[in-house]
C-alpha cells in the first residue's frame, strides 16, 4: 500500500542486526554532553539528536573519516563494527558507544519495478521472492560473523574504548524518539499507518521476547 | 562431515526461537525444589535435570497432557506458547517457567538423501537449498507471531502463572550443562568436534551480541 505510488514491489532481503550508537571524540557521561555536539547522523535519528541539543551534520559515508579526524564533527554513526572498521573510523575517533538506539535492526530491501514483476511468469516470481528470503538469511549471517570478528579486533586496539551510553541519555533519546515519530505521524498519513502497525506488533511481541531471547541472554550472564 | 555416515545433506530450514523451561505443577523456588521432581524432558536437557536431582520421564508429545493432569509427572517441557497451548498444557499445569535454558533456539533441518541430491541438476539443487533458507525465515516469523499471540492468551488465564526460574537454579543448570556436554565430548569424537565449533563461535559472537541485541533490549526496558 505504501509502495503502491512508486510502482514497486518490496521484498525484505537482509538485515544488518542491531547497529552501534556511533564513534565519538567527546565522552558522553550525561545529557549535558549532548549539547552542541556536532554529529553525523542522518534521518529520524538525526532529528532526535537535534531535539536532544546536538547539531546534525550531513556527511556522505566516504567523507566521515576525514570529517571526524579533522574535527569538523565530534561524532558520527555509520553501521556496526564490520562496516565501520572498513571505513577506518576506529582511526578517527576514540569512543565507540552502544547500543544503536536509533537502528535496532535495519531491514534491507530488494524493490522490483511492478511492471517488470508482472511480466514474469508465476514460477519466476516465486524464485525472486524465495531468493530474497534466502539472501535475508545470508546477509544476517554475514553481519553476525563480520561484526563479531571486527569487534574482537577493536577490543585489542589501545586507541579505542567501547562504552555503553548512560541510562539517562538512553531514556531521553527514547522519549524524544517517540515525540519525533508522533509528530511525523501527525503530518503524514502513511507514517501514521506504519507507526500503528509497528506499535500493534510491538505490543504483542515484546512481552514474548522479554521471556524468551532476552531472558535467555540474561541467564547466560549469570 | 558429521552427516556423511548417514548419506544425507543437511539444510537448516526453520527455528522455533528460544523455548520455555516448561510447565510445572510444583513451584521452583530453590535448587532443593528440583530434588525428586518428576519431569518430562528428553535429550541432554533431561540428563542435566537428572544431575540436578530430578527424575527424567520419557513421555510422547501426545501423552504429556494426561501425564501432567493425572500427576504421573510434576512437570514437562515441550516447545513454547504457540505449540504448548495447542496441546492444552495450560489446562494441565499451573506454573509456566522461563527461559528455555536447554533450548535457546533449536534449528529445524531438511535432510536430503545424498544420492537423490546428486541426481539433481545444479539449478534444482540451488532451488532446494534456497527454498530451505526461505522456509527458515517463514518458520521463524510464524513462531515469533504464534508464540506472542499464545502468550497474550496465557497471561489472561487465571489458572496460569508465568514465572522466571530463580538465578541460583539457572546457575546450577548452566554448570551441570557444561559438565554433561564435556563428558559427552570425552566419549564421542563427533560431539567433541561440534562442541569445539560451537564454543569457538560463542567466544567471538557473544561479546558482540552483548553490545548489540542484548544492550538494545536492556535499553528498551529503561
Amino acid at each position: 500500500e505504501i509502495y503502491e505510488p512508486f510502482n514497486v514491489i518490496p521484498c525484505p532481503a537482509g538485515n544488518t542486526g542491531t547497529q552501534m550508537a556511533g564513534w565519538f571524540n567527546k565522552e558522553i557521561n550525561s545529557i549535558e554532553d549532548l549539547q552542541g555536539l556536532k554529529m553525523r547522523i542522518p534521518g529520524l535519528g538525526g532529528e532526535v539528536m537535534q531535539r536532544a541539543g546536538a547539531t546534525q551534520f550531513t556527511v556522505a559515508a566516504g567523507d566521515i573519516f576525514t570529517a571526524l579526524q579533522t574535527g569538523v564533527i565530534d561524532a558520527a554513526e555509520f553501521i556496526g563494527p564490520y562496516n565501520d572498521v572498513s571505513l577506518g573510523l576506529n582511526k578517527a575517533a576514540r569512543y565507540y558507544y552502544y547500543p544503536g538506539w536509533h537502528e535496532a535492526g535495519p531491514m534491507l530491501e530488494c524493490t522490483v519495478n511492478k511492471d517488470a514483476w508482472n511480466s514474469l511468469p508465476a514460477d519466476l516470481q516465486e524464485i525472486v521472492a524465495s531468493v530474497c528470503q534466502a539472501i535475508n538469511v545470508d546477509i544476517m549471517a554475514e553481519y553476525t560473523w563480520g561484526n563479531a570478528v571486527a569487534l574482537e579486533q577493536l577490543k585489542k586496539d589501545p586507541n579505542v574504548e567501547i562504552r555503553q551510553l548512560p541510562d539517562d541519555v538512553l531514556r531521553l533519546l527514547k522519549q524524544l524518539s517517540r515525540e519525533a515519530i508522533n509528530e511525523l505521524s501527525a503530518r503524514d498519513a502513511a507514517a501514521a499507518k506504519v507507526q500503528a502497525s509497528y506499535e500493534a506488533f510491538q505490543k504483542i511481541s515484546i512481552p514474548n521476547q522479554r521471556i524468551s531471547e532476552h531472558a535467555y541472554m540474561n541467564a547466560r550472564e549469570l
